[in-house]
């Protein structure tokens, strides 16, 4: 089984939570009990829970997680790109990176600037780390039209590696310097021209706020906004504040309006919208907020995705997008690994021990054989 | 309990010592008997022990320390930042700042020189590292015109981000380059300008000796001197000697000429005064002297500190100031996890193993739920 989604009938929906065993779950099955003695409340009934719809997680994880074929070479299992990491941030992009190897990818690139490269590959040799963005204190010096030229090399730089990637993740410790913004719009833009999916967070997230069009309407991106990115996309997008009393019909009004990309809206509970289904992800708790595991997020749906997609040419093709699909299982893995390392770490669990806890979480859930 | 100052009642004080066995306490208890049978000098005896009060500071550290709420979102738990590290040192504003995360800050920031920079993101991934100081030698052909640009631009970085931190450290690496100092002097004007509080240790208290008035009457500094820096300060402040035999008494007074600002003064015995009150902590022992302990200590007092100013808005604020609990707290519990990475390690212990102890030892104390 995989996810169903639509307003078809309520009880496909909670017969489908067989591992959610959450509190909602069983408050809502109480209210179908309930009301079908008078079935004409049913229609409205069905409309609400479509709303909360708890994904099965861990449903999607063994799904989409491919078995381990010793006839595959090299690549097959994920080759990803991180765009990310400057003077400032060398910890985030190597997080994303990181993260997506220890779940099962095979290639972990990293595009960072040329300050950043050292100290992103002296955290691990596993990284394939490309010191080729550039940033505006590095060029203050040159004309208008050396600066084309900078950024010309730079894309040029990427634009040779672009079509081996599965996915790529934009933001990762981008910062926001203007030059090395400009310079990602245009890989954006490539990515889009290869097809190549792409998860946005962090500062990309902020280049993409103020530049909505670099995403709109293409359906492999990809938003994975925290509490203050996604009230500043819902500000500017849809023009007023956000609703935690309608978060859900809000959420898909705001993927609707960018064109049907995928949102991941991180939170207590996560919500994932296309503009068309809302799901939710809660399972497992874990309360420490220290900094980097949006970029364990990231990276995880990256790989979770083009894992996805691999599906989609295969003979049982999900009906769930790889970008819903990448989500949810990013979103269930992330929050299994927090709960472990929380376990053994208590208060002192920093991103890291998460990361460590990754491979032990996917295995539990869907193990090698 | 918390904590009680003032001179009260001597047996109040010392049935409040049950954690801490020590023989000086057995020593107070039978002179107190054997003066109670002639009572004429029990008031010069209650005189001498108000300036011994050992804190209950496990009390103290499951006071400050909040509990876990999955509500909560990045950046509730701390937001830290040292500001240290220059061509020579690059360890200390690691050990504080990581030290900071390991008990449970959510973001811990550090701004030191850009030679220092790559070296301390190296040992971490998990720092924000902003190369952003500058020493003497980077700059020694500069006019004055240049070097006052310079000075302005290092402050301009500082300054954008004052305002999220909960607790400044300043000090650990920091060297003693007069053009780095006085950069830092800015800096600590600024955080006065923003109510930022801030603790003072290695190279930063040599900046404070010698230009007292940077933290004259600011209730929220807290200086950590070490048994030469405290020497020094006494000094120039006082004016004298430093009198072992009246050790709490020239604290206070120390403390009191600099305006009530908090001292911890590092010794067998830690001793804790803002001018009014004397606290000693003493719990566990620990006798290896390695470099960088410091700065385990002074990344705690800025955690400690920061949460026990939240507590001051709710409905349960401890009569002491966040600085006496931010001592307190961190010199507990860098005792209790230098006692215990003695256990493991003995003579091999190194400060990393007593960072590698802090959460066990947190959570011992105060656990999780």
């Amino acid at each position: 089984m995989l996810l169903r989604h639509g307003v078809i009938s309520a009880f496909e929906q909670l017969t489908s939570h067989s591992l959610s065993s959450s509190t909602v779950i069983r408050r809502q099955q109480f209210l179908v009990r309930t009301l079908c003695a008078s079935r004409t409340h049913l229609p409205n009934l069905i409309r609400a829970m479509s709303s909360t719809s708890e994904a099965d997680a861990e449903s999607v994880l063994r799904t989409v997680t491919p078995s381990l074929d010793p006839k595959r070479h090299k690549g097959q299992a994920g080759k990803i790109a991180v765009i990310g990491g400057c003077r400032e941030y060398t910890g985030a992009p190597y997080f994303a990176a990181i993260s997506a190897l220890r779940i099962g990818a095979d290639l972990s690139h990293v595009f960072c600037t040329k300050d950043a490269a050292p100290v992103i590959k002296s955290y691990s040799p596993e990284l394939i780390v490309h010191p080729v963005l550039e940033e505006s204190y590095n060029i203050s010096q040159f004309t208008e039209e050396e600066k084309r030229k900078v950024q010309d090399k730079v894309i040029g730089e990427v634009d040779k590696w672009m079509e081996i990637f599965d996915c790529l993740v934009i933001g990762p410790g981008l910062g926001r310097d203007p030059f090395l913004l400009e310079c990602v719009s245009k890989i954006m833009l490539l990515a889009k021209k290869f097809n190549v999916p792409f998860v946005v967070d962090g500062d990309g997230l902020f280049l993409v706020t103020n530049s909505i069009d670099l995403v709109k309407s293409y359906p492999l991106a990809v938003l994975t906004p925290n509490v203050i990115e996604y009230k500043r996309l819902v500000q500017k997008v849809l023009n007023c504040e956000v609703d935690e009393g309608k978060a859900e019909d809000q959420l898909r009004s705001l993927a609707k309006q960018i064109g049907g990309v995928t949102i991941l809206r991180k939170g207590k509970t996560d919500l994932i919208s296309n503009g068309e289904i809302v799901k939710s992800v809660s399972i497992y708790g874990f309360p420490r907020r220290c900094g980097g595991q949006g970029d364990i997020l990231s990276g995880s749906v990256a790989v979770f995705l083009s894992w996805a997609q691999q599906l989609k040419s295969g003979p049982e093709s999900p009906s769930e997008s790889p970008a819903i699909l990448g989500c949810i299982a990013a979103s269930g893995l992330l929050r299994k690994a927090a709960s472990l390392a929380f376990t053994k770490h208590k208060r002192s669990t920093l991103t890291s021990d998460i990361i460590e806890c990754l491979g032990e979480s996917l295995e539990d859930i869907c193990p090698v054989s």
